[in-house]
């Protein structure tokens, strides 16, 4: 397989550089019209027919043989039961993680705050938990029990009473260690029903499954498309693009770390991108070595192949700034600073994921247990957006509380505004309680 | 006009009382076909045309008789000469309600973090401004210099360099209140353009318009179904249902005020929605009583009598406990407790976009001036949404360094759960970095 494989090389002193780079990270998630058909079919059959729609689509989708909506429930007795069928030491792996992401996600917990005018008119904020979160776990190959931590996780920690998790099991397939993340994580009930009628029964709720208030979770396009149609009913995290990475190197790290790091990336799915910077022009050459070597040991190795070839490269910069520059332009999911003393870069880091920071930072250990979330913004939505947290699974209200005179003061400043936009009634509702 | 009139009275211990809430309350707001065909049409168009189709569009859809895209962009100096075209009374409203918006949104303001674990590891959360956001503001009768204080305020708050804002100028007609306002807020530039067309324009950039990280602000069918198409190019804020209030009295206040504290719900459109609940029914007839009395002397009577008759209701609950229930249910956009000490009730409140307390503190106080942001989440949505804050309009990025003894700790970890998810190239990642 080697003979055929180059990875693309760029440098960015090259006049059409950015073109270029513009052409590599272009991505655009459609869903067409014939997805966006089928999927505002299903939900308007689980909308009317609830349960019953339910069994049928997941009859026919995942291929299990339910009768009734009660054989697609697992009781939290069941998650209890998967904890003992995993190994220990990957029981152990599980709970370790579990305890590093919740104390990590502590941090992020917000809380209400108040403060009092001197005339005592008193202002704030309420902070609340979501009454009930849904989570969507992908079935089949891409069941990840990491990432079931990841997402119920800060939503307790958040506070929210109800989490409930959906699961496709195609053809009857139950995976242990999903379900046991699922009773570490403290998830509360499962349905085994995936695809966009999963979707649409936790959104608009039926008989068995209850509507939630936000829906998390990764999902393939009926998932996103659905997630899309939804969104309004009910809250959604971000739609996700396929996952990636930019190391940026120095040129002293072990070229090898470095293609199995950009390979951890690669490895997930064809779409996947994983992409080099370093200002060492023969340091990039050590690591394309280092791929072609490591390349045919991998039990991936088609899937990285496809990826690297098709959207991976090799960026050479003048310097360690023009790096950084290269970096909040792809705006990465995951920014790995691979260099000597990275805290020098952090404060010119405007928009990234997540941030590992030196030669031992893996993302593979960001991906399941450092502690900080691995549900992070893709195909550079990093500009406007954050890894998910705590504070997705929390609102807040404003609190106004006015003083008679502090309403009176008020009043006069709202009286001319608003008449100024022609709402009298707004007006008068504020000159009732001028007071002089 | 007034003896076809009669608001709906519903009672929360009939029997269909969950049923005819449900009915009141329901709203979906429906981008039906055609909208989305032409809404994708302008997208595309401006696009690959840019400019040129910007100003098609403009001089089409508004009537404004621009030849080049230099003719539709407000310099800075524009909004500042609008300052000295309104009154000083306006000015001065203007100035001491964006001082009040600015102090209560200072205190968003998040903070980035770190700690550092027994080994060295530090972990926390970078947080960042967005580079650039874009304000949507409606023109004609629904340009609302309120609006652009209460949208432009918290992203300068929260440091974004730059606020580019849009407003349609239907027949070439400027608001210089809402230039004002703009000029007030820091808006950094104006463009006169508006529609599914500056949406597309801020989302992907044109010659003239820049490219924008997050687009905020209300707009008509066409621009909620743009933002809803651009979302994931850029962020977009909620998408805004009708605007409503649901007051709750204890029966002690002024049954005029609540009336006219009605009416400035109802005022805005035809399906606002004006809801008061009170244990006390002979209250409720006293307010009804008062609508008949106050509504012919309001300047939008008939606005508000679409308004009050079509979504409006007076409902008596048993109690206090009742009725915080049915505001629970309801998960307003406004909250009114127009009751004696309403800190009791405030713990119970789980949703609601925003609070205001006691006899004085009308609704109107708190769309202008009061401090807090206007721009609520609508129908339902306080179930999972916030007030539009500083924090939209600021990011996260993760923050993982490792120590060598930790990252060989960890690595252990990652290993155990990589390998439990088949993903052999981060289990090597990790194990690189395992050091025994």
């Amino acid at each position: 397989m080697s003979q055929n494989f180059a990875i693309r090389r760029l440098n960015a002193s090259d006049q059409d550089f950015a073109q270029h780079l513009d052409h590599l990270l272009a991505w655009e998630s459609v869903s067409d019209d014939s997805v966006n058909q089928r999927v505002l079919e299903i939900i308007a059959a689980v909308r009317s027919r609830g349960d019953a729609a339910l069994v049928e689509f997941t009859q026919r989708f995942d291929g299990v043989d339910a009768q009734a909506m009660a054989e697609l429930i697992l009781p939290r007795e069941r998650l209890e039961l998967a904890l003992t069928r995993i190994t220990a030491e990957q029981r152990a792996a599980l709970e370790q993680a579990a305890e590093r992401v919740r104390s990590y996600h502590e941090k992020q917990k917000q809380d209400s705050w108040q403060y009092t005018e001197a005339d005592g008119t008193v202002l704030g904020q309420q902070v609340t938990p979501l009454d009930r979160a849904g989570l969507y776990v992908p079935g089949g190959k891409a069941a990840y029990p990491s990432s079931v931590l990841m997402n119920a996780i800060p939503a307790k920690v958040a506070g929210v009473p109800e989490v409930v998790m959906v699961v496709p099991t195609p053809r009857g397939e139950l995976n242990e260690l999903v379900l046991a993340a699922a009773c570490v994580a403290g998830v509360d009930r499962v349905f085994t029903i995936g695809g966009a009628q999963a979707v649409a029964a936790l959104a608009y709720g039926t008989e068995s499954v209850p509507r939630v208030d936000k829906i998390v979770g990764p999902g393939n396009i009926y998932v996103a498309t659905a997630k899309r149609h939804v969104f309004g009913q009910v809250g959604i995290d971000m739609i996700a693009g396929p996952s990636e990475i930019l190391v940026v190197c120095d040129g002293q790290t072990d070229p090898d770390w470095i293609a199995m790091d950009l390979f951890s990336q690669a490895e997930h799915d064809e779409d996947a991108q994983s992409i080099l910077v370093s200002p060492d022009a023969a340091f990039l050459e050590q690591v394309a070595a280092s791929i072609e070597k490591l390349l045919p040991s991998m039990e991936r190795a088609e899937i990285i192949r496809t990826s690297l070839q098709g959207r991976g490269a090799l960026i050479q910069v003048a310097d360690m700034a023009q790096a950084i520059e290269v970096a909040n332009r792809i705006a990465p999911e995951h920014l790995e600073l691979s260099v000597a003393n990275p805290e020098q870069y952090l404060a010119q880091i405007r928009h990234a994921g997540a941030i590992f920071m030196g030669r031992y930072t893996a993302e593979a250990l960001g991906d399941y247990c450092a502690g900080p979330n691995h549900v992070l913004p893709t195909s550079g939505t990093a500009r406007f957006s954050s890894p998910l947290g705590v504070y997705d699974f929390q609102k807040r209200s404003s609190i106004i509380h006015c003083s008679a005179h502090g309403a009176s003061e008020l009043g006069k400043v709202a009286s001319v505004l608003a008449r100024g936009e022609s709402l009298t009634a707004h007006a008068r509702s504020a000159e009732y309680r001028i007071n002089d």
